[in-house]
């Protein structure tokens, strides 16, 4: 067993990301709140041809930490965006055929309107005074980002983790506009063990003394170790026990037989953790990582299961639901309460448990049962179509 | 379902610690790295009387951070030890028939010797000139508090997690020294995301700008929020994931039909991280957390479980293992692998799994057949002595 983040080198080679101002003060963004937000820019990517009858596109939401670079890459053919094993030409996604569409989320930290975004009323960084937002406004924007590129319908929209939950959150918007959805270890609703590991992170973040109070960017500093904190328990329940205890067990950094003792590292697990919290925390902006956990937290579209869904039971967009076996983060008893749902409420879904050692992680990674699962989805609703 | 932390108020009435200094400079602590560490005091509780023949004591090694409390009260029937409902007349560990002898670890920050204590060298807190201790160095100094009290043998040593490895590590370091040997939810090795947990508890306390290089005490402060967080951390992994839900669920802390938004506190999972988070950041010392939590890392002692353990092959010391199916921190597998290495050196050992929702913590409730077993072979162990 080994981790294969990519297939390969990207195959659909250079890409850009472009950047647009979707809305302004004449034409504020509504939030669900009712509060407004202007100028709205969004950072996003295509990938593939729109064609003629505008039928082909597809939406890809990314998850907690990603960005508008899906596919291909941006002049290093070897660091390709975050899900280039499932877009390109003849993969799951396959560019050949299909237009994609990818953008950095509303209250991002990469290219789209958030947080660290200039407030126009004050100059300065928004921070904390960034508006709550919430799924429903993720996927308005997205919606918006469509119809700026001449999309009224999608043929599908998919994402993993809390991209799968803005594909949801997007048939209950418009369940008119999307021929299907795919969601890969996805959630209706985080369990009270999920929302601990957000308040956990947050808390990290908010009272590490470089927060300020979220003005660090105005004082030239940055919660670093709040931040690295915080995503080293996210990487925790990224990976699976199993494949923790494969790739590093109790190995040691350093290569000698005993363990040093002491607080610097002693264990490659340490190390793994270390890399990605300071790696993180470099690249990712603070608020953004508190504003984007809230949203998964307070994501819960059906408080009872048993409850007739109106947008539901009117769709025709056909579902794909996936989880990994050894996810437990959002394994797969959040997707069969998706799905039973989904059922109750007349909606055609298609479920699979995809056996994985990789846990969470798994979205992103080559799963040959995922990705041709996915694949023989996106066909069946083209053939159809 | 509920939570029991006690059956009732403590049975054992009043009860105080006492402190011993059980090595000086003229005898110093060897440790197991071969450094000395002098004066090395002990605080520690007795409950019940010595029998003539001195046949009848029980050693209780606690767990991450507990006290020399393990019963009975300091003054507060309200408030019992932490393990009250395991020990006390007519109990489990029935003080009307054994001797209980429960102390502060080596390390500690109730009133034994630890990072917190003044280094007669410099006359300030030894802070992280501590030095390095490990799983073999806490029994050296239970054994000689043993010695103090004129107990050469034991009925019984009995631990839950950090506790039970305490045990385990008795019979290596004495194997014919005990009776009896219980652990509970214990383990002979971490695991990569056990390990993992350990470093971001640690890493959130090291980088708090309040540990001062462990020297917060003397500069008047305490790393508050580092610690804060990392008993967040902590209490997550010691509550299954479905007690979490029962108890907590998405249930909103102010009583109010929608979530607030924003960072404060809206859930009820939340109320709970920060009460015992907070709560924990003012009764408990950073560095011991740091030691204690690099001794559970260390703790190592059959690397290879299929090779022969000498101690083990000589004991007669008989062992009961215990685990909780809903531990999901040192659950069954661990247990199994501590039954497997005593098993194959002829070791008697009796295993049970108990059906618990309490997830870690359950070795801290009134789990009756848990409690149950205990007793049962601890009469047995006395019916056979």
């Amino acid at each position: 067993m080994s981790v294969t983040t990519s297939s390969g080198a990207s195959s659909l080679g250079l890409v850009e990301t472009r950047t647009v101002t979707l809305f302004d003060e004449r034409d504020p963004l509504v939030l669900a709140s009712g509060a407004t937000l202007a100028p709205v820019e969004v950072a996003y990517e295509t990938y593939g041809t729109l064609n003629a009858a505008r039928t082909n596109a597809v939406y890809v939401c990314h998850a907690l930490t990603g960005d508008a670079n899906a596919a291909g890459h941006h002049g290093n053919a070897s660091r390709p965006g975050w899900w280039d094993t499932m877009i390109g030409p003849g993969k799951a996604i396959d560019t050949d055929r299909l237009f994609v569409i990818s953008s950095n989320l509303l209250g991002g930290c990469n290219g789209t309107t958030g947080p660290s975004s200039i407030d126009p009323r004050t100059g300065a960084p928004y921070g904390l005074r960034f508006p709550a937002i919430t799924m429903q406004d993720l996927v308005t924007v997205h919606r918006a980002l469509c119809r700026h590129l001449g999309v009224e319908r999608l043929r599908c929209v998919i994402g993993g983790s809390l991209g799968g939950m803005q594909a949801l959150q997007w048939v209950l918007d418009a369940p008119d506009e999307l021929d299907s959805a795919v969601l890969a270890c996805s959630t209706s609703r985080l369990t009270a063990q999920n929302i601990a590991f957000s308040e956990v992170a947050r808390q990290s973040i908010l009272r590490d003394p470089e927060f300020h109070g979220g003005d660090y960017a105005t004082v030239g500093r940055r919660p670093r170790n709040g931040l690295a904190v915080a995503r080293m328990v996210g990487h925790i329940t990224y990976l699976s026990e199993e494949l923790m205890e494969e790739r590093f067990g109790r190995r040691l950094q350093h290569g000698g037989a005993q363990p040093h003792g002491g607080f610097d590292i002693d264990f490659a697990i340490e190390s793994y953790l270390h890399y990605q919290g300071d790696g993180f925390a470099e690249r990712f902006d603070a608020n953004t990582y508190l504003y984007y956990t809230r949203v998964l937290d307070l994501f819960d579209p059906f408080p009872d299961e048993n409850a007739a869904v109106p947008a539901l039971a009117r769709t025709s967009t056909r579902f794909l639901v996936i989880s990994f076996s050894s996810d437990w983060r959002f394994g797969t008893p959040h997707s069969q309460r998706i799905t039973r749902v989904l059922e109750r409420n007349g909606v055609p879904v298609t479920s699979h448990e995809v056996l994985s050692p990789f846990g969470h992680d798994s979205f992103l990674l080559d799963v040959p049962e995922y990705l041709r699962r996915v694949q023989e989805f996106v066909r069946d609703v083209e053939v159809r179509a």
